[in-house]
Parts: structure tokens; C-alpha cells; sequence
């Protein structure tokens, strides 16, 4: 079989199980769950050999010390993909929830009901747990999954996705309803990009260049996420003591990942006290600032910003600080920056706190709190298959919820249109 | 300027717009809206003039008399937009409304609040007052828009879209909020599906060709609609009168829409009883029929179906019968050949029409009503913008709220992460 058939074929038969997935009962999905989670743990020797296969290749093609302990699979590492499908069992199941159901002047109700999207895509890099992630989220909101991961990972995604299919069977589900892409060929990806009669929904995990050679082959519809360019600002009557402690938290705690701050606007009147003291902070916690010309006035020693500090997604302990005239040149400073992730305002002024909620049209907005909240374990929407920057279908954290859409039901009594 | 330049000013000119738009009052649009309505109506006799040259033009190109009929504007249809527009200003707004708030274990208060998708563009062919119409929806959802009408209204699209403008101007509104595609180059077109920049959403309107180039060229998302292959499926315990009396409304009524039935289907248990029945009156009516084998026995003279009648979207006084085993054949019937637009059982079994509802996951799905009902205004939407045919983002009739995004929104009082 050619590769190109083989692609279609796998997606042809995730649609035909799709169907029957749409119509499994919640019990039946948790309890598929659950079994999948004990099936891992007790596959821990064997998925370990395959994962050692990996790395052994890894090693050989020269990957980084932090890539190989992305790409590994321990006892501890299984078992965190074992209790994150327990979790997922344990979330309500989005689908045939209505979401409301009105009456209409001839008689006839109607409502809305969530559905499962039916079958989505997810394309992935490096770590091996996304296999489990990502199948469990799909599957609890009974969507059939075809999944592709990163070459690097093959044998690990292997025997991951060989042990989940295993449960689907000994359920009586239709294998179909879980599809790994076994190739490692790269044109496999635009071939499953090309299936646009079988897979509802395409979404990238990975660095940027995934996520726009993706978007730029699909004909399917994608969610995407390019980066997290978060900006905090903090107003002239801000508690200091407290926007302290959230830009520390927002830099600091884990700077590598997309809902970390990485720019820190600060009101001229507040500049003064706070330029010196964020500064001497976040120098002491090993933060680089790349300040504007006020900034380094106050902060002498500081790295002077350049413009392409700007919007700049560091993902490291490095931190661009602007001094700004007030409310409004902090929001024009985001809406020019922004990456539409998150955006925090630490103040002490109600109408500052609203006008900031309002017209900042980020996917997260936030008065006083850390945009490393930013987040839907955080948020309670339970684990998160990814965090759309663009506005269609979602934005923001995605949970079970978004991997759903809704149909119109109505209930007649013999109505008929004038 | 080049086209491509032009076009990328005109994508531009809407971003920059967008973000006022998106912060103004209730009370403003739909002020602006009743002042676009009253403009329209003051500007009749120049609408018309316009209208003419487009008239002429359209009979010199030999365009057919129902072409030129969709094409013209008169009194009355001017003062249809003006109401349309007067409607849409009454409707709520979906800006600002916050779905939903939930506290987390920490005490920062989660909540999601609709705020407008950004720039949207409409693509559409022949009838002018959809210039009117599309633009009241995205202004009144706080939406700037692109407007992009058929070749053969350009000059009636213009004169609609200058009106409109004025209002905007007067207002002290930006008038890159509504933009009009003013050349006929189809070139154009193409340069609009590029501007992913500056555009969020493109929403196109007309025949499937139009459909089909706009989603296979488009780096923006599209929310598509090709066609309407409506199907009803008359049970065995079905209200004959009632079944009858929905058939008919769903064929006859109006056959030339896409809510308009275009399969039958009929349970063997009622088939003795009802093909002759339904042929009886559908054949009075002037409605060809194309049966099943069994169909043209319980119906002598029904042409016989063949392959291509089942999905056929006639559009016409012409209905494609089949007799099924049951409920299960009925659905699978219908999973293979629907259009996910809308769906009708007419039953009195409780069980069935509890499954049909559950396990047909088309975009409306209906018991006992005809399927002339899908649509926005007939559900109570207000005006529609589109119906969406596949389910990313919207799925079914679109309303207002269709228009929106949401954004999550978060109070804290200075908690950080742990």
C-alpha cells in the first residue's frame, strides 16, 4: 500500500469508528479510562525496552542532555500517564449537554446539544506521554484520535499507542477510534493534513515551526498556538508588595514555558519605587532586564532593550521593561506586542481593573494574579489538550469542552412553516 | 497602488477599526444601525439610479430573469434592508456577556466573556441587500467587516456601502469598520484570502462554486455551508396526518432553500399506507417523485431513483423516496448521504425519536416539525449571518453570537503560583 493510501485508510477507518464512539455511554468511556491507565502501568517493563530503543537512537543522532529526559519514560514518568487518564475518567463528560433550550412562539422548543467533533488530528513532538494525554482527552469527549508523533519517539509511541488499542479491543470498541501514524516518513504529516473528509480538527503540539508548516499544509481546520508573549502591567497605585510577588512568580517559577511573563510594563508614577526594587529582585533570582531608556536610568546596569525586545518570546530568565505614560500606553504597548496569550494588570484602581478587563482582547486577562495561572488544569477545566491563540472555535485554555460543537435539537408537535 | 496593496490597506484599515468597534456602547451601534436604516431609505432614489445601471448591464450580459429579479433593488426592497437593519439593532448584544464565573481553590474567580471575533469578510454573489444586511450583523456584534459582492452589483454595492459609511463618519466612527471591496477583479478575491493578518473570518455566501474556491484558497478560517440535503424519515407508528402534513411543508413550501426536503424516507411498517398517500398529494402539488424499487410498487408511474438521487440537492419540485427496514436503516441511510444540515423523524415512539436525536449528528435535528423551521430567525437567533455545515467554531444556523469569541477573564487578589 502506498503511503498515501495508507494515510486515508487510517483516517477512513478513525471516522467510521468515530461514529460508534459518539454514541459509547460515559461509564463505558471511564471505565476504557481506567483500563487504559492500569494496561500502561502493568506495561511498564515493556514500554520502558521500547523507550530504550529511542533513546539508544537519540544518543547516536547526537540530541541534547534536555531532549533525552524529554524523550524518556520512567516508572514514575508511566505512572503520571496512568493517573492523568484516571483524571480524565473523573471529569464530566461534555457530551449531550444542553446548553440551553428555549420555547418559540408556535410551540416548537428548541435547544442545543453538545457532540463530539468527531475525529481530530494531533501532531506532536518529543515526549512520549502526549500519546496517552492527548488519546484520553480526545476519547473521554468520544472523538476518535489519529495521532502523530515526533520520529524521535517512534518506539515509545509505538508501544504506548499498542497498549491502548489493546483496551479498546478487550472493551469491544472499534480499534479505529485510536490511529497512530506507525511511519516515521515526514510525508506522512501532509498526507494527514490532506484528509479533510475524515478529521474534524488538526491541532500542532510544538515548537513554532510545526505549528506553521501545519497551518500552512492543512486543509483541515487547525487550532494553533505560535507563542506566549505575556505581558504584565503594574499601575501607579499597585500594592508594590504584592506586584512583587506576582512578577517574581510570573518570571521565575518556570520560565520556559508559554505562560510566563517575558515583557513588565510599569506606570511612569510607580517607576520611581518599583523600577529600582523589581530590579534589584529579579537581578538577585539570576533575571536579565532589557529595560528602556527610563529603566536603565533607574536601574542603572541594565541591558538597554532594542526593538526586536519587543514582543520577544524569551522562555528563559530574561525580562524586557518598559516604563509607560499610563493606562492607555500600556494597553496600545500590548495590543502591538501581544501574542493574544495572557495579560495581567496588578493595580489598586477599579476603573483601571475594568478598562483593562475590557479592552485588552487577549485569550487571558487578569487583575492581580500570576499569568502562570494561565492554564486549564488552573482554570478547572481539567487537563488541557492545548491553548488556542486564535479565535475561532476556541481561545485560550482548551478542555474537554472544546474538542465538542453543538447541534440544534428541536422538539415539534406537527409544526409546519407559514 | 497595486491590487495586492489595495487590498492589504483595505484588510489594514479594518484591523485598526476593529479595535475601536470592539469597545462601543450598546447604545452607539444600535444607534448607528437605526441611522444606517434611516439613511438607506432617504437615499432611495439614488440606490435606484445605481441599481439601473447594474440592471442594464446584467440584461446586455443576458443575464436570465431571475438573475435580474435578485439583482434589482425598488422601493420596498430598500425599506427590507432598513428593517433588517432596525431588527438587528433591537437584537441583544452578545459583547460583554459573561458566560459563566466559577471560583477556584485558591480564590481567583474564572469567567469567560464574549468579546468580537476581530475582522470578519463576507463573499457573496448577486442579491445587493446582503451589502446591508452582513454589515449590520458584525457592526452590531462589535465586528469590523470586509464586503466583497458579485461583479454584476457593484454599482448598487457601492451607492449601499457609501450610505452606510456616511453613517459611520457621522457618528464619529471609523469608517475602515465597513470596507468595500470596490473593483471586480477577481483577483481581488484571492488577495482578500491572503490578508490572515488583518482578517479573522471569512463567511461565504452563494453557490457551491463560490463555496468550494473560497475554502481551497483561504489562509483565514472559513465557515462553509455547500449544500442542504434534508432528509425526513416517516416511522412506522408516525401521525399520518401529521407526517403529511410536515412533507408537504418541507418539499412544497418553499423548494428553491436549502431547509427544503430532498430525501424521504419511509419505515416499511407505514410504507403500504403512506407512499401512495404521500405520492397522491405530493403529485397534485406538482412534485416529481424518484423512488426506491419499492416506492414505484406502492406508487406506479414514480420514476425510478438512481444512484445520484440519494444526495441529490434538487432544489426543485423534486423528491428522491426510499422505503428502510427501520430506525437503523433510516440512519445509516442518512449517515451516508446527509449534508449535516437538517434532519426531521416524525414518530409517536418515544425510544426512536430519543435515538434520533442522540445518534444524528447533523447540524439540526428535529422531531415532528418540518425542516423549513432551520433557520436562525425561525430558533430565535435574530437575522442570520450563515448556516455552518461543519462544526468548527459553529455548527447550524448563525446568529449573533456566532460572531463572538470568548476570552477568559480572571479577579485575583494577588495570588501567585505555587
Amino acid at each position: 500500500m502506498t503511503l498515501q493510501d495508507e494515510i486515508k485508510q487510517l483516517a477512513k477507518e478513525a471516522r467510521d469508528a468515530s461514529r460508534t464512539l459518539a454514541q459509547v455511554s460515559t461509564t463505558v468511556k471511564n471505565d476504557l479510562l481506567k483500563g487504559m491507565a492500569d494496561a500502561l502501568v502493568a506495561a511498564t517493563t515493556a514500554l520502558m525496552a521500547e523507550n530504550a530503543k529511542d533513546l539508544e537512537a537519540g544518543r547516536e543522532k547526537g540530541l541534547s542532555d534536555a531532549m533525552l529526559d524529554r524523550l524518556r519514560l520512567d516508572e514514575a514518568r508511566i505512572q503520571g500517564m496512568a493517573d492523568g487518564l484516571r483524571e480524565v475518567a473523573e471529569l464530566p463528560d461534555p457530551v449531550g449537554e444542553v446548553t440551553g433550550m428555549w420555547r418559540r412562539p408556535n410551540g416548537i422548543q428548541v435547544g442545543r446539544m453538545r457532540i463530539p467533533l468527531g475525529v481530530i488530528g494531533i501532531i506532536y513532538e518529543s515526549r512520549p506521554n502526549v500519546t496517552a494525554d492527548a488519546a484520553g482527552l480526545c476519547l473521554k469527549s468520544g472523538n476518535a484520535v489519529v495521532l502523530r508523533g515526533g520520529s524521535e519517539a517512534i518506539h515509545s509511541n509505538r508501544a504506548i499507542a499498542g497498549v491502548l488499542k489493546g483496551v479498546l479491543a478487550a472493551l469491544g470498541l472499534p480499534a479505529g477510534a485510536l490511529q497512530l501514524v506507525g511511519t516515521t516518513d515526514r510525508a506522512a504529516v501532509t498526507e494527514l493534513l490532506k484528509q479533510e473528509d475524515y478529521i474534524d480538527l488538526i491541532i500542532p503540539r510544538g515548537g513554532e515551526g510545526l505549528i506553521r508548516f501545519v497551518s500552512e499544509n492543512s486543509r483541515i481546520p487547525v487550532i494553533k498556538h505560535y507563542k506566549g508573549v505575556c505581558h504584565s502591567f503594574v499601575d501607579a497605585d499597585a500594592d508594590f508588595d504584592m506586584a512583587e510577588k506576582i512578577c517574581v512568580n510570573a518570571k521565575v517559577q518556570r520560565p520556559g514555558v508559554c505562560n510566563a511573563m517575558e515583557t513588565l510594563l510599569i506606570h511612569k508614577d510607580a517607576a520611581e519605587v518599583f523600577v529600582p526594587r523589581i530590579a534589584r529582585v529579579l537581578g538577585e533570582l539570576g533575571v536579565e532586564l532589557r529595560g528602556c531608556a527610563e529603566t536603565c536610568r533607574l536601574a542603572p546596569g541594565t541591558t538597554p532593550a532594542v526593538d526586536s525586545d519587543w514582543g520577544a518570546e524569551y522562555l528563559d530568565l530574561i525580562l524586557a521593561v518598559k516604563v509607560v505614560d499610563g493606562l492607555d500606553a500600556a494597553i496600545a504597548h500590548i495590543q502591538q506586542y501581544s501574542s493574544l496569550h495572557t495579560e495581567v494588570i496588578v493595580t489598586r484602581n477599579y476603573p483601571n481593573s475594568q478598562r483593562f478587563l475590557r479592552e485588552i482582547n487577549s485569550s487571558v486577562v487578569m487583575v492581580n494574579a500570576s499569568s502562570r495561572f494561565s492554564d486549564g488544569n488552573q482554570f478547572g477545566l481539567g487537563a488541557e489538550i492545548g491553548i488556542s491563540t486564535t479565535k475561532l472555535h476556541s481561545f485560550g485554555p482548551m478542555g474537554l469542552e472544546d474538542l465538542t460543537t453543538r447541534k440544534f435539537i428541536v422538539f415539534g408537535e406537527g409544526q409546519v412553516r407559514e
